[in-house]
């Protein structure tokens, strides 16, 4: 019919947003006021549970980023229903800077510090449902993936995209116990998500598994 | 004269616009404030009408990027009229996030949120009518057209483009009488928009019917 | 040394810096707020400022934005300080949304209004005057443009851009008789600018013109 | 395993953050407001803080900006630890604008200023302290480096990273002293960066240079 064009449009245009929202989480942490005769050095603290909800807010868009960055690897082709999905989970992505700037608001005021975190947490709960609906669609029967990609790595990345998904559990519960809990288990899923994936991908690309990927 | 490029920087200068668009979306809501001793529990449902605002614009200008991104599949060239009349459609979608603002701020006000209502649907007429002129000018004589894509594609496109348009108008004048049905026919169009497509696009593009296109 | 890249990501980046810098004119939008026992319909007119600052200067980036596009064509390397020239022109495109919003402000309050008008194509010459800096680097010698276009092209060029800035004079001199007739200009400027390099740019490049160029 | 894609869709995403980044500094320019009577043009000299805050910080990030641009012209490959520290770098940048807004607000209250200042200097340290880790793991053993580029040239390079770290040292000692004189250092800076690195690049690539490299 007419020329398709990959998904080569829909990751420049999630990019896009990825980065938008990533970074109008600076817009929630407010310059702190002084009263009458007062220092800056004694109200400046006051944005330290702005700076905590960015911090962990930046390190979660980074790593949703960098998941759909390594789902798009696989790939290859987009059709509408896709882009409808990529929308709805762009909707979620892009709601995360309110519910950033919700836990800085809170933060620190017992009772409504774990409504605040419940509130974030659902939302990144939806980001992951939205994600493994995306990537079912697409790898379903290869409907949308690259065909030199072998069963195996689908497979395998099935497996850490539902690892991520399962991960958001804890973190909704940890929320009723203690909020600062949840921030360190954010903290820490970062630093365990990006240590297993570097034996995995710091050698090039094998072509050996590839090629013998779909035999 | 000089190189032509295409028009690979007038999609990605538009990606940019509607990606930006459609994140700003979320600075309407506003994180809400308790009174005196009250709790965030309480308060947190008024943010009910902008996250309605929120989801509803989000799938409106992922459909209309949908849209856009569909049409300049068929496009292979651009002047500088294409250009002008590409930006006077941007400023029509860029003004959606204020629309929606307005929406959220009057949404449960009987009366108000008619008016308002009646602004958003106005300004997505515009959208529509805007586009409307640019894949005319476009489609018109096959002056930007991809010429391998057959004339009875280009058509097709036309009436969709048309569609699009001709279906603003009721949600217009159901406005005056119910402001939910609207957001409900809205919520309608976008699952109705991306079903049919599907049947036509998830299979790999007819190397047949492009060969015959033109012949 | 190190394998040169060419213009696109300046290109990228400039184009990033555009569409956010044409978004955030809608920022300074302001809902409405009706009194108690009003109505939005009554109040609902005080954005009619607003929304002439909004188009004005959407339809301003934008024709800056086609201007940057057209240049581009003409140009095959960067070095660093094409690079610091570029910044030093997107930094006076990204203040526009300020001198709108000032604009906006002021319009229809005598005496201010010309300030705020003076203001605001104070920025606009600036804005043409670090382009015209930017082009004469890029063209001067030859020094960053494309070797195949020919020097009549790259002349016919340079007067375009230089126009650009004679135009931006009378302007100014324009806003202490009248606001409105600034905005007039603006406007017929928009249409004269599109129209001319319609018959210039419709028909596909010359193959002919290009190849004779620098012989 | 799948393919991999190289480095562009992480400067995409990049190039995204500075460019919004850069953009949102003009929303730290607040609209004065006169009083009862006053006149715009009494009130308009209360921007040159934030006018100053706005000219500094975008040269900043355009110089962060175009050290990233000319680092991704020696990498070939990434990894996901080479996208989390390229994250961590980002949240560093992305901070620019909160910092640009609270020097803005306290630029001239003696005292405060210098606690503005500090805070400010240490966001750019710590970006570059950010980009060092970036650039050291992607070149350290070649481990993501361009096969083809000398190991004479990521010296030089690695050199000039580590001096862009090296300057923020004076910039925070020279807080203490004077605010104006901080201000003035990286206006020099951002000429000093720029001049010597014309004469080394203003030339086409050496062919030669890049052969011979790593013989």
């Amino acid at each position: 019919m007419v020329p398709s064009r990959g998904s080569e449009r829909i990751e420049a245009f999630s990019d896009g947003v990825f980065a938008i929202a990533i970074t109008l989480l600076v817009l929630e942490i407010r310059v702190p006021e002084t009263e009458a005769g007062g220092r800056l050095l004694d109200v400046l603290p006051q944005i330290v549970p702005s700076v905590i909800a960015y911090a962990t807010s930046f390190i979660v868009i980074g790593a949703f980023w960098t998941n759909h960055h390594e789902t798009f690897r696989y790939i290859e082709r987009s059709d509408t229903t896709f882009l409808a999905l990529n929308v709805l989970y762009l909707m979620c992505i892009a709601f995360i800077p309110f519910s950033a700037a919700l836990l800085a608001r809170y933060l620190g005021r017992p009772g409504d510090d774990t409504v605040a975190m419940v509130a974030y947490t659902t939302v990144l709960i939806l980001c992951s449902i939205t994600f493994n609906g995306l990537w079912w669609y697409a790898s379903a029967h290869e409907r949308l993936t690259d065909a030199s990609v072998s069963r195996e790595a689908i497979k395998r990345h099935t497996r850490w995209v539902r690892a991520g998904l399962l991960l958001s559990i804890p973190a909704i519960v940890l929320a009723f116990v203690s909020v600062p809990l949840v921030i360190a288990l954010y903290a820490t899923v970062f630093l365990v998500y990006f240590l297993p994936r570097v034996g995995q991908l710091k050698a090039k690309p094998h072509q050996g598994e590839r090629r013998a990927g779909r035999s």
